[in-house]
């Protein structure tokens, strides 16, 4: 029995992130607001805390409100002193090796954006630009693989699910792990944890070198959705439209298991670039699955797709139900598709530039009261941009389910008010009572409090 | 849904079992008699056999009557061809890693064992020959890692458990590869999949490089113990003797699940061993532990062993009930007692030279039923000899339930009849029952027939 | 015999540096002022013109004024296409793998100088700053090797010497190797490729696993040195003080065999910065040697300095003749106390930052007239301050030997005159009059026409 | 400078050769006649005098008299203790890497031919045996890279050569090494040296991985040549018949360099294979080489050819003159055809087991006085029975030079006669004229007393 709950360490990072110079040492212990130790602590703590069943930042926070983290320099490199440390993240006292490393990308990827990244893209528009920033993110992180054929599948899904789909997506990743391929995902639990777990036992059967479980996040969700340390390649996005980014150009195909408010997100972010007449004819995998017995979850979401941005929609994606192996198989024909592809039009493995992702996916959204109530969600507007207004409704109710800046205005101002034409507002209104209806907004919460009104 | 049940394929070796003779190639082919084709056959069958449900080697043989393995000489290399091989151990067509190592280390094995070896002990007394070869054979495979302290526990326990109990050996697994142990089985289902299953996933959130999965068989139970494809290091000793001795000589400790016969034999081999006075000092952690629920189960076996070959057996072993945690940090703490003992005695890590086995625990025991019949269960003799001759009346036990030539004979001339002192005979017939009660004897068997019968 | 002298090819490059932007490619590919072609395409050429014994810019750039460069995307990375390349660079047809690499380098390099480096150091000093933009071009460049003990012997000396002189070189390299320790050198012929030559063997003979052959280069001085294949990690700085920087920063020790202009400068930078009073106690191996019979060579040198800078600056160099052994020896014994203050201050392993390094010596000095006329050759300044002014005054010199905007200045207005204290020009003007009669100054030129004048 | 001649050292070995058993180490120990100690000090002592220039075993074990080596038992595997060791083994009382290696090799090989081998055979004709005991020792040092096409280049030549032909092995080594072709040799010093260091140098330039310096000893000759620690693969065969078997089953291609009668003894022991009419498809470059001037030396060879076992045997060499680079294009082209043969054929890679050789080229030849008599060197026979009798006579040469027995017994009896028909006879004797006035039979020895005597 582990009694202790709290553990100092001294950690000393991997060989390759062992070179920083003094002044981003400097950087990483300014408390003031220029400086990173607000957000560094935040991450780390999140990174720490792995395998824990909350999803509130602000009691993760307050649980450990002793818990420091100290950067210093040694003959040998750095080395971070861990005050008050969670103890799940310890061995018999000894750091779970994943952990470390994950520490020390947090660093890394901290130090990047706030430092090295803001010329990188003199001379271009500000979407390119976003674009480039996302490109020398991941490939500053190393998450780039030139020579590697189309093998990434992305999952999306819940952190928030019950057994049996937990069981699900393991099998998922195991099926998938067989045919050899990579897998990424939110960094998580729930379903961004199984299809790692499944693919990892698969992956030990083929004997796979090198898999890649890569786990993408944002310093605004990272507390809710602790990473496990399955993740060999976590990659820390200054923002959740940039995470996105990440997720569509660095992987190959995309399959979607239940889950709530965030990944019905995901999906209008997806479905809305597809549907851009300049992506008609790039090929993208898009499954959406669930265990038997999950046939209503899925009509409900198709529904609420076609009734809002449009039957045409539909035809981006395939349904399937309990059948692990007919996703990987899917999977697997989708791929060939985009190899065809991208080798057809001399476009990279790695990185698929040619995406064509409109500026309403890429500026980030603030959800305040405000920026929500003047969502546009109504018809006569290009689908894609309706999908964006979603996107960003959804992306709003995620921040003040989780996230701690969204749930203190919802304290102090009470739920966000949505409007919008009727129909789509009441599509709207199923999709995320069916939500909390069946406990997919947040972990342990036996009676979830919407953040949010419907207001026709 | 796979439809196919068959396949055939071409399979080309790795990289290092990629360089044999004409001569080694033409007695792999050999049909005869003194040629290895019918155990070669047999062996790669059972690997290829994978996750199959199926315990009856004569059931296996029979379902695929119709497979065949041909090898040919190519410029690359030598190549196996696969005629009507079990679906189940290919992915869309292509044969899982795992099980394409393993069918040439079998390979391997019965080539290494049938011709270079016989030499390697001239000189040496009968037992001391016999632990040669097993060293010999182990080293052949490259199982010894000569600087590396000792973490090799060995997973003994039952290969038809209940879910529970599955789930439960699971965690014992995850906890072991947490502290970076390696783990050694018999290498088929249930407590010995369990195991390397957790740690598979430990090992990975650990980063550790070049986890062993070791796999033990003889060809007299690889049919009925497939391999499951986690195991990279297969090893095929020549006899279950063999076998055993290479358990305890290559691991540096061992946990016990619950399980029938074999474990009950594997229990008795290893007490038996420990019991001699010339192993007294030396350390070796033995754990018997099971999920929560267990505790009838191990009193059984508890009683039974201090019933029969005396208290004094239960100093050298402990019974944890439902605590993976526990068992995980007693092995730590028993590894470091190895540890110590092999520096101040100059032993080497990577195989345990000082371990006395005597003689009659070395000796193959041929189960017939004459040989049966005259075990000496009876008080008055050494506790380690008596123990050697309860593990080969559950050795006897086995081969009537599962082994192809102990079916048959069972047939032919009914159950074994096992004599001796009334005491021991009850314990013994107690410990039978609690098997064949709790299904432990075979797998998917509503109604099991007694192979054996208790004469007083 | 190979008879064509261009050839035209494709190459890939190596996987790491496969990932380019799109906004990348078209920098490299911008043939205005602002782009990077012209620079891109001349370190190229001058990559592709290993081996050759041209050490004059002009005459490389005017034999293969035809060689062209262009840089395309591909489905699996980027490519370069060679047009009319030196046809030394290829063997039957296929480039050398090294100088494959040090292309993919030199567009590393420029990328990231070009781009990402500016905002590196808000906040810091320019000295600071300086600094910080070489520590980060290294880093980038991977040349840091955090948890190695220092063994990093960095080799002077002049790019046009004797066979003896080569030899010696060899033989000395030879020794180091045979001590494991890595080599870093200019990268050019003669002594920059004798010493790692030598070390090549002796790493065979020891097994040395990734032995490091470092060149620091710089675009100026490039083509006129071209790097040897067998320098596995070329790191190119921009300006001639920040390569000089790089050299101690990263180097822990320094040999300085024997050589003209260039290595008078950089023995004139480095015992510059030793004698800085801030400096006192860093420990610096620095070894002048040179083969038996260069006796002479060094006297002229060790007058020229105790006659200029004084004799303290004596206090920090050996001169060995005719000994690589003992080279080696005092060069271990040397990096034993590196290691051991590195310790004791806490100061890393890869990089110096504690080396205190005068704003003088880090100013980047463009050599024209105006400022080599200029410069402060007089008595009554800090010694370290005179020191940093003659390493100008040596500067200026290779530079009207063989760079090209030196070469053409000399050109239009004649040599460039230096004035100062009459004893300190009399020195410089023996030191200099003897590298001139030994032919140090330039490679292959029968007659050398001085590029300067000293004017009393 | 050195000053101390012998050095005292333990030394633990690679990882991978770390198990031996006890059984094992005490026939190392073994003094007895059956024991393997006094091999195993001889071949040791061979290996740590690298670098030496004696070549006569007499001299060597002399010196080292005092030399002892032990061998124990330690709990992180064996431990070798010498005594009064070679200095020239040692870099600042640390033993060269490669040379550790070697070591070890040595007791791997004698090991396995005492020991495991014997049975490895059972069933074939005493050729065919031979031949498969080569592949086993070959096999088990891991000497067989089964998918890796035909580059391996063997290298033969003299040990006593003078700088010039020294250095042009080296240049034809470095154009070999450049088309990363790997190296095989008899491994002492001279022409068996220059091609590895040539080819470091290559190889380093090309970026080769893991490239081969394979060197084929044997105990008898090893003392005479040591082994340079470049050779990254040892292999000591049995006797000098195996040893040969081993160069011409193992290499693709053959180049010849100037030598003496152990060379000589090499061509004849190729081209009588070669000549063999069931070899007369079988591809296999062999080129003659030497610098420019050593036109008149492949005359004398040639014309040795032509006049004794016939013009035919001139078709299977090629002779080229002071053109490194037309040497690497030839061997090349040549191991191109031995692709395409392999393939058609269905050949392995890494074993010629195509290539027929004779029983009489496979039959150790022990030099007696009376066997070199009674050899059989006159017309009328098959040419290639006469090439296995003229190899056996200069393989008596070579014994009665260097080796210890050979130089006994000539010491005792004086020279060996040889007679045979007189046209034989006198190309014999100019051809062994020519050797001795080159000095090519020996070392250092001003003054060769021949070992032999032609009688007509």
């Amino acid at each position: 029995m582990i009694t202790e709950h709290f553990i100092n360490a001294s950690v000393t990072p991997l060989e390759s992130m062992d070179t920083l110079s003094p002044h981003e040492v400097a950087k990483l212990q300014d408390i003031s607001q220029r400086g990173l130790y607000r957000l560094f602590r935040q991450c780390c703590l999140a990174v720490l805390n792995t395998g824990s069943e909350l999803d509130s930042t602000r009691t993760v926070l307050h649980r450990f409100r002793e818990f420091d983290i100290r950067i210093k320099h040694k003959h040998r490199g750095v080395q971070l002193e861990l005050i008050n440390a969670p103890a799940s993240a310890f061995v018999d006292g000894e750091i779970i090796q994943g952990i470390r490393e994950h520490l020390f990308t947090v660093l890394r990827d901290l130090l990047y954006v706030g430092d090295e990244l803001d010329q990188c893209c003199v001379g271009l528009t500000e979407s390119e630009s976003i674009t480039n920033t996302v490109f020398h993110i991941l490939r500053h992180a190393s998450a780039m693989r030139p020579h590697v054929k189309p093998n990434l599948v992305v999952c999306w899904g819940g952190h928030s699910i019950q057994r049996l789909e937990y069981d699900y997506t393991k099998e998922v990743g195991y099926e998938l792990g067989l045919r050899s391929f990579d897998i990424c995902t939110g960094c998580g639990p729930g379903a961004m944890k199984g299809p790692m777990k499944g693919a990892t036992i698969a992956h030990a059967k083929q004997r796979k070198e090198s898999p890649r479980y890569i786990g993408l996040t944002e310093p605004g969700i990272i507390a809710a959705e602790s990473p496990n340390p399955i993740v060999n390649e976590l990659v820390t996005l200054p923002d959740i439209e940039k995470r996105l980014e990440a997720f569509v150009r660095l992987g190959h195909g995309i399959i979607v298991f239940p889950g709530g408010a965030g990944t019905a997100e995901e999906i209008l972010y997806m479905l809305g670039i597809l549907l851009h007449p300049k992506n008609r004819n790039v090929p993208f995998p898009l499954v959406f699955t669930g265990p038997a017995g999950s046939e209503a979850y899925f009509e409900t979401v198709d529904r609420f797709i076609k009734a809002t941005i449009g039957a045409r929609a539909a035809e981006r994606y395939e349904i399937v139900v309990g059948d692990p192996h007919g996703v990987a198989v899917r999977m697997r024909e989708g791929l060939e598709k985009v190899l065809a592809y991208r080798k057809k039009t001399d476009e990279s493995y790695h990185y698929n530039w040619q995406l064509y992702i409109p500026h309403e996916f890429q500026q980030p959204f603030e959800p305040t009261h405000e920026e929500m109530a003047q969502l546009n969600l109504r018809e006569g507007q290009p689908d894609y941009i309706l999908a964006a207004q979603l996107r960003k409704a959804l992306s709003g109710i995620v921040a003040g389910n989780v996230k701690e800046p969204g749930v203190l205005a919802i304290e102090k101002h009470g739920p966000f008010e949505l409007t919008g034409d009727k129909d789509i507002m009441q599509s709207l209104d199923q999709l995320l009572a069916s939500f909390v209806e069946q406990k997919r907004m947040k972990i342990n919460h036996e009676e979830y409090q919407p953040c949010y009104k419907i207001v026709n």
